[in-house]
């Protein structure tokens, strides 16, 4: 009986030295003459606590016998999937592979962390399962690798995305990358990290963190609201979409100015077929760490319906800072069914868990 | 005998009004109602002498029964191609469909500007060819404009592209494009213009308008880099390359410095089958206009054997403000052969203009 499913759990490639095994000899090479060159260096700003590497976590997750806070699988057992009798997880390795300017080498890397998770990871406990790792600025090497991962191994659930993209997911070039995970039959799931190198908010870039961490949910709403309204829905009619670390409590006034807008100015989106909330609904799910926090608790519930009880699957993000303990969560208590299908029931039927 | 060929000449669309007879309805409700959408407003800045619509122009230009430079083909005829005795002359219509963002409104314009150049210049003057105007930023969509384009009119003899991008040219987005074009024997052609809406330099928005003319020089360094060194060249051996109002003093240094490199870096791009000078020298050609001016004149001739006798192409820029004269555009005498290669010789051979 599984009662319990953690959407987004991160292990962490620990070094180079961990992906070379996995490296053909060219790229092996690259690594230790050229090395990482990205969009947007690591130092831009959005990871707290500043720790490099290893920043954003908790400062017990730290391994005792060293390395990286979720590099090493038997702490994480004891840290989190025994402590709290997790039945699955999904680990989400947030290696950058996508933000590598050198498109081939990225897309190495992102074979390389795939065939690592497999060994390290998806063959040493049957509670996980992974997120393939994808260069989605290349999509059609993304697309490659969805397909080649997805049939290596059954542990593959999702594919990994995140919010901080040159242009918006629903644009045309990012097609391939739906037309595989669609294929493959796995949601895209879309999580809290990265930059461009461009501004985190149309405003340009803030000052604090805080702000930084605010923002993030602005690029989520920016990416869904991109993937309704370009049509990629409606284009591939059995992808799922996850969006994971981004809040829900948007959810609702973005669907209402979304859909009132749809009313007074839908010619411009002929080609849409329904109301643009009913595609949230309908096809996409969200993660609920960071738990929303309503000033009233009680309104936890209320936001809960209102965005839709099948639409939320829980989520610790262990071992960030910013971990939501599975019992301590929720600052009211759920009815037993709607509980249950945060817990559980929405991830196993969304990501087909049982089978 | 064709003795002048002017490879950079601008018809304008005269308004709106003038491509709704090839938009279909869909376009003209979206034209009425929503209108244009694009990544950079036309007052970013690069357009001098301040005038809209109509900017860039010289001020004895605008034709005397009104509309646009460039917009009425008796008015180019007196003012150009009679006046100089051109034989054959290139239309870039620089009217920026590429730019909307709604890919499918552009890729509508983008056809829309063909027709109308179909109809009211290359059927109405033996002397005209032109460029194909596609939206380059959605390049699916501007490669089957490009096969539909060619398969129209024999007078198209280029494909369209500006060198500010959202990505470097060289990026696999960009591929569709080169595919399209050298299956149909079109060279592109990246004509000096547009905006991404970021600044034209690394080190951010200039101040002066002088600043902008000279930043999109480097624009074409950047472009002209990214093609070679990703390897386009290579993908498609067959694919020809313009430069257009770029200048050319910039190659030699550019040449030097990517073959310096290429010695010692050469490892980072081994899918390179010959030294980056060379991509240049044998597959990209350059039109002239704006006129490189050495502060020694006789260094011209210099820099000219430099880039290679056979890589420049006469070009006015009729009807812009910095028009090269073609009896006055070099300062210094050329030998009569490399003389006649630039004002005829190199155009016919690379736009197989004989035929």
């Amino acid at each position: 009986m599984t009662r319990l499913v953690d959407c987004d759990v991160h292990n962490a490639v620990p070094d180079d030295a961990a992906l070379r095994p996995y490296l053909p000899a060219r790229w092996l090479d690259h690594m230790d003459h050229v090395g990482s060159r990205t969009f947007s260096p690591y130092e831009a700003g959005f990871v707290y606590p500043k720790v490099s590497p290893g920043g954003g976590a908790r400062t017990d997750a730290w391994p005792p016998g060293g390395g990286l806070p979720g590099s090493d699988l038997d702490f994480m057992r004891e840290q989190l999937l025994d402590r709290y009798d997790i039945d699955l997880a999904i680990l989400n390795c947030l290696y950058r592979a996508a933000e590598q300017r050198n498109e081939d080498y990225g897309a190495a890397l992102a074979t390389a962390v795939n065939q690592w998770q497999v060994e390290h990871w998806l063959d040493r406990d049957p509670r996980l399962r992974a997120s393939i790792s994808v260069t989605f600025e290349s999509p059609e090497l993304a697309a490659a690798e969805i397909r080649r991962a997805a049939a290596s191994h059954r542990g593959f659930v999702q594919v990994l995305l995140f919010p901080r993209t040159l242009a918006p997911l629903g644009r045309r070039r990012y097609w391939p990358i739906y037309d595989a995970a669609q294929e493959c039959g796995l949601p895209v799931g879309i999580h809290f990290a990265s930059t461009t190198g461009a501004p985190i908010t149309s405003a340009g870039w803030p000052s604090f963190y805080i702000e930084d961490h605010t923002s993030m949910s602005v690029a989520f709403q920016a990416q869904v609201t991109s993937l309704i309204l370009d049509g990629v829905l409606d284009r591939f009619p059995r992808l799922k979409v996850v969006l994971i670390e981004g809040g829900f409590a948007w959810v609702p006034p973005l669907m209402w100015r979304l859909d009132g807008l749809y009313h007074r100015l839908g010619a411009e989106v002929p080609d849409l077929a329904r109301l643009p909330s009913e595609y949230l609904r309908d096809r996409v799910r969200i993660t609920t760490q960071p738990m929303e926090e309503p000033e009233r608790p009680g309104d936890l519930l209320e936001l809960i319906e209102e965005v839709g009880q099948h639409i939320l699957m829980f989520s610790t993000d262990y071992p960030h800072w910013d971990f939501d303990h599975p019992k301590r969560a929720f600052q009211t208590k759920l009815p037993p069914d709607v509980h249950d299908r945060i817990m559980r029931g929405n991830a196993l039927d969304y990501y087909d868990l049982g089978a």
